[in-house]
């Protein structure tokens, strides 16, 4: 086998065995395939795209990289759970104690924010001492005694997808649906999940801007899912305008606890409660969605998904109080207004401008060495549909260092469009992908 | 400026700006740009191609890359003449003497054969003591004293296009025709030519198979000559069956001297009359192409050519003596017939059958180190059309090393195919592309 005559292939558009997959993906990561064929290969994939088996092969063949996370000691249906990444994203917060308190056991491993897309494990570092780096035993052992754990990556997963995406990344060829759909699908399946709920966001603050881009991409996870049995579903959910009405890490934690304390955004309420529901199905603890729907609702309003949280907290050695004493989050020195340029309805809140500011105050990495401050970050006031009046208060950036105060209140202020006539509210959910 | 961004662009199908294409291959060449970039970058380009001022600035960067040959100081126009390689491809030492007599400067930089197709320079070896390796200052004299010289290339010449092609070369990104067509052009404007005169050929012993293809390369050449201001044409010609009738070496030299002695194969001599009468148009001395073909015509008839290439061998060091005594030539210890399997007229003679039959018994390389035996190789004695009886001597092979015999001997027989009813001679030009 020559890794040229497999690039030739798939130039010509043929479909690859997974032999020839393997023999391209293990080459790569062992060094005997050179990265400058690996990137030809990449740029044929982007044109000539690759059919469910092959992408389910690679899925496959780069899960089995590195180490395979085994969680068959945790007794029960592991559901995973993956947004594809968003502005004001706090689900997995709410979402994680949620399901457990409804049954599912939640051993998740999340991963650091990136750009103007934040991540789990730099938000629940908002939480004074709260350790995301437990160890396996430690981690099943949470699991299995309170029924959730939430870490940060450890150990070498997919070193096959980290390698890939690294060259994708600086050759214009990380836009490919199987190139994604397979990067995503490999961590969850070494990460050990049974099964797999999909957020796939889409508009401005996505990575998938487009609708049917986001709807391809969410077919061809689904169907990685069903070659390599793996339950799996998706929703394709609203990133036009923030999730909610934080962004930033602190904030976005209060927002959570807030949703499971019965109160915050509804928008997030729901979306909860819709990706919640859909584990349970998946996880075949509701006889329908409906029922789902009626048990989390009531974990909600009961206490006990809030309860969970505070046990997590505690189990992973953070101060619990903080649930009850928002003091305890690190907070911004400074609030400065976003004032409403004209009367009217708020026609747009473009989701990327609202998480470019975010990160021009230091809430987002802009590489991987950035450090971040937990506490800064854009408190919304006014969401799409919304009437204003002149002058009211759109928005509240929290400040710490005003190095780039101007330039974020800028993108802020630009971020809002306004209509003189009333404006629909935006779907939350698009569609949901079985 | 990225190298990201502007392959980011090509994907995209945009078209780059001179600059953009600079920063590319310089970027490369000076090793600041990876080759994992280039690499998607020429697959990018093999998919959304290029138009013609990209193809024309990107030959210009290539040929500026490195030794540009300055041949000012040879008075008249200079004509190169380019093949795109072929089997039994004997054009160059016919033309370069027939031209030379008619009073085009022929400074000519040859190369070395590759595969099934040959090369001047390896050809020019068989004859005992010729020097292909003259400096500058002698090839502009032997050209300013006879009007002729050919050599092998010498120097750092277009060392992007060297580089780039070697990248593509593992990366299935060859079959591109901007990418092509800029590699060859790069290397004649680096040769110093004023004008150029392209043998383009197709068929199966042809790098370009298929005759579309082959048209597109024409074109793409010639509109480069025009944006970058050298007269450029291009003659698209047969190579389905091998060009005259012999294959290798000294038995090619054999047959380019019968051409000038005006015997030999009628094929190999109308198509250097006719690219030679192309050449005369593009230095503008003839009125039109009749006349220019008659000019050429007398210079055959008259020995004037076989006298020029006396002239070359004499000041390039060889012995001028090979002409009328073959027996100087090297050659090979055996000859082996192939014969007709049955009755019948021959209606393919696969060119790159025979020219692997060629290469199997020495007369070609197979990679750049490979050592060639310039006796070797194949005389055809049937060509397409010709009537044939069972036990006729279709082709005899010129042995020294029996190794592969078996093989070459089973690739010839393969070679041909046979009709019950007559066949229609194979046109010899397929178009004229100005």
């Amino acid at each position: 086998m020559r890794a040229y005559d497999i690039i030739y292939k798939k130039r010509e558009g043929q479909k690859l065995s997974r032999a020839e997959i393997e023999f391209l993906i293990d080459g790569y990561v062992e060094g005997e395939i050179p990265d400058y064929q690996i990137s030809a290969w990449a740029m044929a994939v982007y044109f000539q795209s690759m059919d469910a088996e092959e992408t389910a092969d690679l899925t496959m063949i780069m899960a089995e990289s590195g180490d395979m996370i085994d969680l068959s000691q945790i007794k029960g249906k592991k559901v995973d759970k993956h947004s594809t990444g968003g502005v004001g994203d706090t689900t997995t917060l709410i979402l994680a104690p949620l399901v457990a308190s409804a049954g599912i056991p939640v051993a998740k491993m999340s991963g650091r924010g990136l750009g103007h897309t934040g991540g789990t494990i730099d938000k629940l570092h908002s939480i004074a001492d709260f350790n995301t780096a437990l160890n396996l035993d430690r981690f099943f052992d949470n699991v299995n005694q309170h029924g959730i754990a939430v870490v940060g990556q450890s150990g070498n997963l997919t070193p096959a997808d980290k390698k890939l995406y690294a060259l994708r990344d600086v050759t214009a060829t990380v836009e490919s649906i199987p190139l994604i759909a397979s990067s995503i699908m490999s961590k969850k399946i070494a990460g050990g999940a049974d099964a797999i709920m999909l957020d796939v966001k889409t508009g401005s603050g996505a990575f998938m801007k487009d609708l049917k881009e986001a709807k391809k991409l969410a077919k061809a996870m689904v169907a990685i899912g069903r070659e390599i049995g793996r339950d799996t579903a998706a929703y394709i959910t609203d990133m036009s305008q923030p999730l909610g009405y934080a962004v930033g890490n602190a904030l976005e934690v209060k927002e959570a606890i807030e949703t499971l304390k019965g109160r915050g955004a509804a928008d997030l309420r729901e979306l909860c409660l819709e990706l919640g529901a859909g584990m349970l199905e998946l996880a075949g603890q509701a006889e329908d969605h409906a029922e789902a729907k009626a048990i989390l609702r009531e974990k909600l309003n009961n206490g006990q998904a809030l309860a969970k949280l505070k046990q997590m907290i505690s189990a992973q050695e953070g101060n619990p109080a903080v649930i009850d004493d928002y003091s305890l989050f690190p907070t911004a020195e400074k609030k400065v207004e976003i004032k409403a340029q004209k009367d009217g309805y708020i026609k747009e809140l473009d989701a990327l401008k609202v998480g470019l500011a975010a990160m021009l105050l230091g809430a987002g990495r802009e590489n991987k060495e950035s450090e971040i401050d937990l506490a800064v970050g854009v408190e919304l006031k006014k969401k799409i549909a919304d009437r204003v009046t002149k002058g009211d208060t759109l928005a509240l950036l929290h400040v710490n260092d005003e190095k780039n105060l101007a330039e974020a209140k800028a993108k802020l202020t630009a971020a809002y469009s306004y209509s003189q006539t009333k404006v629909k509210a935006k779907d939350l959910i698009y569609e949901k992908i079985t």
